[in-house]
């Protein structure tokens, strides 16, 4: 079978490879569409991300839709030409934080397109079922493949404890950004500010039910929410641009009693924030890490039509284009919200 | 001013009585629509519901929209003219209930058209400004007036703690179970099952998004929504109906692990439950008493578009035709769902 | 190896088996105390136990403390003469119940002494490491047997989501009963008034830090428990005596607000319940099936000192005496409390 | 009668003051204890804290224990000669954080000794009898005076969402501190790890039942904390030392899927934090705001004798001596921990 290796950095080249053969607890998954995710570019580029090196060839991808063409004797609920996502991070199931259901945070979990683990830009991958699930008819593999950002989102907000009514800014308005407003929307938050400094990214936001856009370059943003919400701030703040801006942003924007999130990690994690602004109105910080338990709720959610999640694709490309995919997504970022790859 | 009184069972008459005066931290509020509630019809028929009883005349009605005309001197974010949603209950403030937020189970709450307190079918009524909630240009009336019911069915949905995934089961689909229906959705429950023994229901029901409804006497509801979830059940199962029928099926239809919530009550309240098929599926069983901090996010949730409250009105009717309204909500069952006073 | 085996109702008789082999993830237990639960006694005398019916000789025990004598392979963190306690469940890991850590509802669970899985009354065991817990130097193997029923108090106390400085009933001082009041003064609810109708139990209860014990046939404990919180009732009510009797004053007895936990089930759990009661006080009612996520818990509070566990422990038989203590647990309820078996 | 002013910096005089009239929901209450708290010996030195500034002369004390002189006409539950303990912050009860419960984040909170509020260094003050509690016959004033800080201790607690068996760590071991480290035991955290710089309050800490203490200058608490652990960290961290220093070392400290609690707050409170590290773990970053709903359950804790709050008085000054407590708290804080004003 063809896989796309990463051989060096900023360097993708397609090679062969035999088709793996499955124990009996996993199925044989034809790749149909896969994402491509702020980290395989930045491994692309960097070759790193903090503490996980790319030390030796890797397959990069780990936004994977897909059809099942081969099924283990052991595994049930899962036949041959199911179109399936697939949950790239797969734990130990035997440690604390698995038999406590936070599994997402196994020290042993072996995650796609992590080092030293290959990802799923390849024809075929073998995976264990019981972190595949089949889609329903009325879904396609590139939802199948959108499932995994868009789990980010939904994980976001579970971590804010948001309910129904309140209100929310998001800072960053690119694929992580706008899952959390789908996410946000469909749990009732009606009111969601969105900010960002690219246009079109702010343009998908409006499409998306943001109630209000800013433009951070434009305007002041802490001004405008301030103003749009008589001064109180908003209940819940996710920071998804990665930056360390957007991030100190947050004490100032949260209401009092109310959260920030932060979801997008800065290039450099260590920087000053305000600390005596966030205790003076007893506002809580959480940190989002992956995600745990939300497929089957991603994939109700996208099914039933609440979230309309194939509208942040911007670009598809083929499986022949991964390095192009790649690295159109360093240099054209005003165009460009979410590539897909065809396989 | 005019007011409606009931003076005796299955009689009610119009009286004149003084404009009220208000206090400096009230104000005085012109009725313009009150719905009239499953409580109103009861005590119209029985004067009384449990140990609440009508022991000389009462103004019925609390479900109340209106316009203030008079403001206190002590009352800020409030100013004459504007259309108003009215939350019936007035809690003490100083028990413990009341400090911890749960200020529905004050023991010294005052609730309107709850023996000894007269309701809201009235031309005036004045009440206390922290509880007078101003609606947003986009909503009439009638919209603030079923703020009331719509607040029960979001405190239920709170209570299930239910979240964005899970599924549901509405047993019973009046009011309650309608508004219940509404909340649901709004906060991401995207598979819910209605059930009713009313043609006219079920199809409002369907109208606003149950994903199934099965008529209880045509069809074994309990069979068709173990048939519906391949015999897990449901996340969530909510009573509405207040049958002691229903409310035995709780305990099968809910899921391991799952959780019954009792919104509607039983005219008897004391029966047979099958406590054993609970506790093998560790199940839990929550209740719902009026409802507590949720005027400004219903309010939010039906000026924003997201619940389209006015569709369970089926009847209007005159101030001085409140008696027939009373009287149908006895005998039209088949036709009517909602009825509002229009004063 | 001798093994103790319920060979029919009401007899069992000692064999001999095979030491069984160990997977490379698990090891080998000498077991050196098991104790005699209601359940063993209920499959001796009764054959079932609802729908688990022993329909083949079956080896009864499921709270166990041994030493470990052989470690598989890929086992870590335990060694050849560890002391240790078994955790009696086994899970799948793969559903979505072990996915969201509410392993204790897979519903294909192994447990030991549940048809059609034998037990501990064994001279050897084999278990998966990953839910076989090492006891510190200062806990012997009786406590480390008695984990078991101690978690079942603690998850009951969890399940009741109270939190210190609450108040609290607990109908029932049996074994689970005071491991519930052993839960719930370690947790720091101070208030605890235990109810039961055997002297001894009542003895046990004020030895282990009851506030008030009363005895519910010289007294009317409703009326006895009104008094004690000023006609309030209490926070929380555990019921573990699994009476229909006890089960039905949890609806008077729990406050406002409060919460019912059902600990123990009735020989027949379908009867009549004042569900009025409960809703018009917005009171839950939570369910506890086993336990969950609690033996490293359990073990902390015992070898801390916080937890006398032991105290409960009446009578210790050996291994040769066992039917004599199915017995006993049977016709000497008024004397005994907890039975363990010295393997 | 006599009150104790701050004048200027550093500058307090005994003044004569008219004995306050009381309303009819109030209580004219003898202060017999007052301690002395972090926020008064700051208003003392630098005449203000953060954007609260001491602009005229103001009365200091806000933990005050005393005896009801006399009752206002409308109060139930208090009499003349009751001993109490009064909670300094009194909210308005209108807004939307009182509503909720979360009345300590009321904006328009009136809190004694908060500029421009007078507290409770004087012979008599009159106050709200809701917020007023009646100490049990086994607690003396000192007690009721040191509730204040307890309540802190076990709000912090609350914030960390901590339960039984969880294991935690205390940055600060001073007044707060040790009230954090009483909240923490009596509500079953056994391992609870506590570092200083100061002999004496380790000291303390480890006669309250630390698992271990740590000198902050004679050993690396990071590296102590690890050791402990086997490199886990700890489920819970609380910073109470109010320094940048300890509060850097709680990204490292706290464990993954942990929760770092805020209590004390540096002088500058705007400086580096490694978010990287506490994302990477899905740690939690909670803050501490004062209390809420907690003398209830401070008072029961100290009756019953789990929490014994008086151990950590160290001084006791008569009221003329309070410019020297106040002196003393400024610069003996080797030996002192906590002075008490007796009245």
């Amino acid at each position: 079978m063809k896989v796309s290796v990463l051989t060096d950095i900023k360097k993708v080249e397609e090679q062969e490879r035999d088709i793996p053969a499955i124990r009996r607890d996993e199925v044989l998954i034809k790749v149909l569409h896969c994402g491509v995710c702020g980290s395989d570019v930045h491994y692309y580029e960097h070759g790193r991300i903090g503490d996980f090196v790319v030390e030796k060839p890797m397959i990069l991808g780990h936004e994977c839709g897909g059809e099942i063409v081969e099924v283990g004797d052991g595994v049930k609920g899962l036949e041959k030409g199911d179109l399936v996502a697939v949950e790239p991070g797969y734990p130990c199931g035997k440690c604390e934080f698995c038999k406590t259901g936070r599994y997402h945070l196994c020290p042993d979990v072996v995650f796609l397109a992590t080092p030293p683990y290959d990802g799923a830009f390849a024809e075929y991958i073998r995976y264990p079922a019981d972190m595949v699930y089949r889609l329903p008819d009325t879904m396609d593999t590139v939802e199948g493949a959108l499932i995994e950002p868009l789990c980010v989102g939904l994980h976001a907000a579970e971590q804010s404890e948001g309910k129904v009514g309140q209100t929310a800014a998001i800072l960053g308005s690119g694929c992580i950004g706008l899952c959390t407003l789908m996410a946000l929307k469909a749990m009732g938050i009606c009111t969601v500010y969105v900010v960002d400094v690219i246009e079109k990214r702010l343009q998908m936001a409006k499409e998306l039910g943001a109630s209000a856009v800013i433009h951070g370059r434009e305007q002041n943003a802490e001004e405008a929410i301030m103003e749009l919400t008589q001064g109180k701030g908003v209940d819940l703040v996710f920071e998804t641009a990665g930056t360390e801006f957007t991030t100190k942003q947050t004490a100032k924007l949260v209401k009092r009693g109310g959260t920030v999130v932060l979801v997008g990690m800065a290039a450099n994690p260590v920087f000053p924030y305000d600390f005596g602004t966030l205790m003076s109105k007893e506002a809580k910080l959480h940190t989002v890490f992956r995600y745990k338990n939300l497929y089957p709720t991603a994939i109700e959610l996208v099914s039933s039509g609440k979230i309309p999640v194939k509208k942040i694709v911007t670009d598809t490309y083929e499986f022949s284009r991964i390095g192009e995919a790649l690295e159109d997504s360093i240099h054209r970022k005003d165009e460009m919200v979410k590539a897909v790859i065809r396989m």
